[in-house]
């Protein structure tokens, strides 16, 4: 669906999360997806589903954030990259719609990450 | 990686978020799945990633909750299944873990839907 571009190419290089210190970045989608992103407006808080396509697949446990103090715990209590299906999920606003091509805040995905999905963040119930 | 097991078998009888009338549902993960889980607690809120197998993937635009009163919006503005990547996102809380079975409040995904991924659902920066 789509790719982002950004100024973080290595792994040692993105922040843990988006809000701990990530760049904006743009999210260059293929043509075919337009109709997808058919009302997405600046000032959106989404959600941003990615594959992590540099994680290690066969990873089920982990020293939360790499902190070897802390006690090794299953993938599916951390937010680590490295776990058996590494979707990503991000919350970002939206700063640019140009095209296909959407500008994101803080968003601690590496250049080149696919990005396979977007959601709105859901409100109370009678405004959805 | 699991699958739902639910009373949900067809989709004209789930609701559209789990807060929306969900029922309760067991997750049955793989046994290579157990090391991934350790440290899942009763009452923990999570986030379950689900592949929506049932879904539409050439659908870009819908009716926002098929309320066809509403225009036309691409889905990466709603929370429709169909959509090209359907990723499930269903924030939930747990009820009991049973080995690599795990019971979930409130979960919209119908039986037999495959579950991808857990996540935490993150706190403050301070408490990661």
């Amino acid at each position: 669906m789509g790719v982002v571009e950004s100024t973080l190419q290595r792994r040692e290089d993105a922040p843990k999360q988006g809000d701990e210190g990530a760049p904006e970045a743009w999210i260059a989608f293929e043509p075919a997806a337009a109709g997808a992103l058919d009302g997405l407006r600046v000032g959106d808080e989404v959600l941003l589903l990615t594959w992590l396509d540099r994680a290690d697949r066969s990873v089920l446990r982990v020293h939360p954030r790499g902190d070897l103090s802390r006690p090794l715990a299953g993938v599916f209590t951390t937010r680590s990259a490295d776990r058996p299906n590494p979707v990503g999920l991000h919350q970002v606003r939206i700063l640019a719609v140009d095209g296909t091509r959407v500008r994101v805040d803080r968003l601690e995905a590496l250049h080149g990450t696919p990005v396979i999905d977007v959601k709105p963040v859901l409100g109370a119930v009678e405004e959805r």
